[in-house]
């Protein structure tokens, strides 16, 4: 029984850990894949150490075998799992509003507390969503950032026919391309890295690439009007300012990337255009369960955005080149091999 | 017959002018009032002078006596009008959408053409709406001022109950708290000017004044929750820092001000709170009629909000004092007299 656990300053170590002790209601998994999500990158680097307890385990993104569960939950021992990584309170405005995924006490498995990077992990049984058979191990690896993604598309509302602009083609932004694409969107996907361009162009997404210039190209592919809705998936300065530009008069700004520090933006835009911005973050049930179906059905193809596999040992080199851009994309933890 | 021009450096000098000609569908009308706005001041000190043409006219918070309209226009001579100070397109995606007062060829009388600082004035017939006798000059020359209101509080979608916090008392925060209060909503006002805020309680509302934290008393208000709505109406860097930590999950900011510069914007609170931020511009009719409907019943109190009448050769010392801030409300230029 293994675990890697986050020591601040950059550093993961994986050694022995103690076999966990499920609690009343949890059941016992034994992790198959943890993806590595962008969130775990600001955890790598800090930013969340407001959050994120020292000698504390990352991974929310998780695929798992049952081991054990109560009976009441209804799940079986070899059941392949994925996990709901949140904890609420219950009591609180979100929570009573049926906003319980932002939950003003909300801890996240694999942030507040213990994830799935590590071999046997417990959590609460009423967590756990079934993967269907047809799904692979990387697809269902990466069912949770299809929810991130099923949710913000379904919260930006967009439509069959808008002009739809992803600022951003990592795994999110690939995600949320195709989930849009699926209801019916004319997507651009916006990104300058040459390996996911290539990712993405494999997966029929529309890129505009480095080097392009993305405000003339939205001008001329909207005939002059703006895109109806522009996701921020970038986490960069630059697009913060130039994405209030490309958007059409009452048209929707999606701001899904994790912005530490306060940035400029452009608010007369907002003003002269009465555009609207909205924060969109997690998942409800219903996120998961639109994601599992995409998936299974192959409306969305997951596999291609799985660019390696590395054994819980690596996790601190699989930080490193995650972090350092180049020929990356989505990049697994896989709990069986070492 | 006199005209106020704009002569760029903080400049206006009323003088002679040729009588205005009404061409296909116009109307003459003999101005009676005229409101110092906001946007009128940022023309004041060069914001817009891409928009404001060296010797134009402005003034779009007007009312006036119709002296002659064309007879299929249902105008008569002598009937009390304010004017929607729009001309539109027809053709743009804005105009196409139903979003007119957006339109991407926008033309405002008072700042792209002439305004209603003139003793005489040809407008689009169009434009006019009759002002019930209930209504003395004074308050019918705010029913632009609260057009805007009534649209920013339908467009934010207040609702009985709600907490909605005020950033900005100036008339049109006092304008938005009693439409906001009128529709049923609990409202505070954040304003710093001691002058205001004697108006602002006079007219019933709770305001949070100079020296007070508050951050802290929203927090207290609504029990930890933070508020369903805040509208911004300052204008200033602060504000826009600090609204973001006042309003709670799935709420709703409301970008009413103009910001010429982009400012720093907390990204990560849209992302954490799932916030909502638009912005809120002009009117349509709709917003028009209500405005007159609420002038009328009384629901909205428009007279204590004019601190002020000056003649029209005094439009630069208005524009000053204005400015300068202090004991300083709703601004009229009276036309009738000199």
């Amino acid at each position: 029984m293994r675990a890697s656990y986050y020591h601040g300053n950059r550093t993961f170590r994986t050694g022995p850990a103690p076999m966990p002790t499920p609690r009343d209601g949890e059941a016992l998994l034994r992790v198959r894949r943890v993806g590595i999500c962008g969130t775990d990158l600001h955890i790598f680097q800090g930013h969340l150490d407001h959050r994120m307890p020292l000698n504390g385990t990352i991974g929310h993104e998780t695929l798992a075998d049952v081991v054990e569960a109560p009976a009441a939950s209804g799940f079986r021992p070899g059941e392949r799992v994925v996990v709901e990584p949140l904890k609420v309170c219950g009591a609180c405005r979100a929570c009573r509003m049926g906003a319980a995924y932002l939950c003003y006490r909300l801890r996240v498995l694999g942030v507040e507390e213990a994830g799935g990077m590590q071999d046997y992990w417990a959590v609460p049984a009423a967590r756990l969503l079934r993967v269907p058979a047809a799904l692979g191990d990387d697809e269902a690896a990466v069912i949770e950032p299809l929810a991130v993604a099923t949710h913000d598309v379904r919260r930006a509302e967009v439509k069959a026919g808008d002009a739809v602009l992803v600022l951003g083609g990592g795994p999110i932004g690939a995600l949320i391309a195709m989930v849009a694409r699926h209801r019916g969107a004319r997507v651009v996907v916006s990104e300058v890295n040459p390996f996911r361009v290539d990712i993405l162009r494999k997966l029929g997404l529309e890129v505009v690439g480095p080097g392009q210039d993305l405000e003339a190209f939205v001008q001329t592919w909207t005939g002059g009007d703006g895109a109806d809705v522009v996701f921020e998936v970038t986490g960069n300065a630059a697009a913060v300012r130039a994405m209030t530009d490309l958007v059409r008069v009452w048209g929707t700004i999606s701001m899904v990337a994790i912005h530490g520090e306060p940035l400029a933006v452009d608010l007369y835009r907002f003003f002269a255009r009465e555009l609207t911005m909205h924060g969109s973050r997690l998942y409800s049930r219903a996120d998961w369960e639109e994601a599992i179906a995409l998936a299974a059905s192959g409306a969305v193809t997951l596999a291609p955005l799985v660019s390696r596999r590395i054994p819980l040992e690596s996790l601190q080199q699989g930080m490193e080149e995650t972090l350092r851009g180049g020929p990356v994309m989505k990049v697994l933890v896989d709990l069986l091999t070492s």
